[in-house]
């Protein structure tokens, strides 16, 4: 490995960001041809069922193809899907070395494709930028290894750690930058996931909105073209189908009985019945049930009950907590509702970043594992 | 003005800084003296009653300074306190030009420095790197100003705004680097202030050790030379004689009733009682009582009950937020006693500074205006 390699895998993953907020239920991927010290091809995956990264680039290259270097994000795939594998479309280019940034998680591909370029000649290497490869697909990534989505859990809180006065009153905690990001998260995730209280009391439709981006034109119009899947838990269908959550576009409803199913397809929405033992939705099986559906990444957008009961069990993994410059005081409402009774149940976290969104900041953290 | 009298003054004012921990009750000063783009002679005021830091620098200087330019960090003084006034020696050592960042906030003073300098016939100029002149003192500055002290508060907090469990139990939610920074902050401080739920629950001393603050030798020695006055809200008189927080030296006691004050004053500490309307302590009164007795700078370290009431007063020049990455959850207790009814009663804040301490953050904010 070079440093050649190191700055062409980091193009090629700059060109794999452009479908943050289209390739799903696909990974991003991004790939650079080179050859001679010179880029021939490029190229990125747009949106499922089209054409993946590696066949953009070598069609741009053409001929020159052979004998370069190709470098991909992702491992180049080995199977039929909806489109032919990549791995064979670079021996039949004729390319002479792949670099990869990290094997394929997919279970289908783990490796297969990198060892079908190997056998064919082709020199190959894998692991060149790997951890910025992983961050950008957290939940493809998840999704493959352990059957479940990557759930982040969206909070607007003070400085105190509040979401709202006790009163409910609450909206517009953080400023119109905040809220622009909080629609880039929104665009890039393949749900949108809240819960009854949020939708009641905010009156939210939780819908991606192409003026509220702030993305230059080209994102923007990748980002619009596909709405995330909005699924509303409602274990006691207490959200009015005239809501307008409802309204705003089909959605999917989780609740503890499947008894109202038909009113709820007949108004174009899926109830979905997952019944917990305590007569609660079963958080768990909905996320398995999310995965199932191809769900990459979740976006949970909620109050403190369900955001609280997700961090309880444990199923969170990333905190995007916007913090509002002020004070909301002690009787207004927690950021979580997760009573915790000694300090050695408190949950570690490690900050990743703080930065200034506007006037508000913005934290993200992890559980600490 | 040159960008010369910038770079110049900016020594001066590092100069000052090491005051920090000394200078109580008078502010921070460095001075430079310049000639011909020479450095002839530097000083800073280490504490009160020794020289100031022009008489340093002068002395260094010695006949040099004759047409020199000094550089100080504040208008040099024009009265007779414990020590002859500045301008009347820098007039006699005949310096040519002398250049202030701000003029000295005390009333005694207040231009009459640098009018003394001009009708001798010296060039003076002030407003140099006057913002961070006046964040070296902003309790000296506060009190010459309004008659009151600066108030900063130092609250420990987790990710989701709680200060301990419901229990009490609370130590050490931050780690050893916060606690080195709030070591610096009780000895840059006149006074610590703090309250009886602190001392009784947390077994609280309020004193700077040596061996904590993590400063450098120098810095070090002076620091430990002078324990900042440790005060104590204790209305009902709660915390016996035999606790820790007395045992460890001298405190001013702050009670509802005299009634007890032979008592404290038989074993070396001071009552003074300051009785509210509601039978409480007057914390304003409190403040005015702090400042007639010279005190600049307080770090309040107290519960979220002592610390809402002062919030609630609105008596609290800037936070000192030290944030662990975790939760403790919504059965914990609040940042702030401080309940608000209202979103139009939020308290605005402006953050001026994030950074990472150890594996902790520290947030400062201050009040909008």
């Amino acid at each position: 490995m070079t440093s050649n390699d190191h700055a062409w895998m980091a193009r090629a993953l700059q060109l794999a960001r452009k479908g943050l907020y289209s390739t799903h239920p696909n990974p991003r991927v991004g790939c650079v041809i080179v050859k001679d010290g010179e880029l021939i091809g490029e190229g990125w995956h747009v949106r499922a069922g089209e054409p993946h990264a590696e066949v953009h680039a070598l069609r741009q290259a053409g001929e020159r193809a052979a004998g370069a270097t190709a470098y991909v994000t992702l491992e180049p795939c080995s199977h039929y899907g909806r489109t032919p594998p990549c791995a064979e479309a670079l021996v039949k280019a004729g390319v002479g070395r792949v670099v990869a940034a990290m094997q394929d998680p997919n279970p289908q591909v783990a490796g297969r494709g990198l060892k079908l370029l190997h056998s064919s000649g082709i020199e190959v290497a894998s692991g060149v930028l790997e951890s910025e490869a992983r961050a950008l697909n957290p939940g493809f990534i998840k999704r493959m290894e352990t059957g479940l989505p990557y759930l982040r859990a969206k909070l607007a809180m003070s400085l105190d750690g509040r979401t709202a006065m006790a009163s409910g009153e609450s909206q517009w905690i953080t400023g119109p930058d905040a809220r622009a990001e909080v629609q880039r998260l929104r665009a890039q995730s393949s749900v949108v996931l809240t819960g009854a209280d949020t939708v009641l009391m905010d009156n939210a439709r939780l819908t991606v909105r192409a003026a509220e981006l702030r993305l230059d034109d080209e994102l923007s119009a990748h980002a619009i073209q596909r709405q995330p899947l909005r699924v509303l838990v409602d274990g006691r269908l207490r959200v009015p189908l005239e809501a307008p959550f409802f309204l705003a576009g089909p959605a999917l409803v989780v609740a503890s009985s499947e008894d109202q199913a038909a009113r709820y397809q007949s108004t174009g929405h899926e109830l979905l019945a997952l019944a917990g033992e305590t007569g609660r939705v079963d958080l768990p099986r909905l996320l398995h049930e999310l995965a199932k559906r191809d769900v990459n990444e979740v976006l949970l957008e909620a109050g403190p009950r369900l955001a609280g009961a997700f961090a309880a069990l444990g199923l969170i993994d990333e905190y995007q907590l916007f913090v509002a410059a002020k004070f909301l005081g002690s009787s207004a409402r927690p950021l979580l509702d997760m009573p915790l009774d000694r300090m050695s149940e408190a949950r570690e976290l490690q900050i990743k970043d703080i930065r200034a969104v506007g006037n508000d900041w913005k934290i993200t953290a992890v559980p600490s594992v």
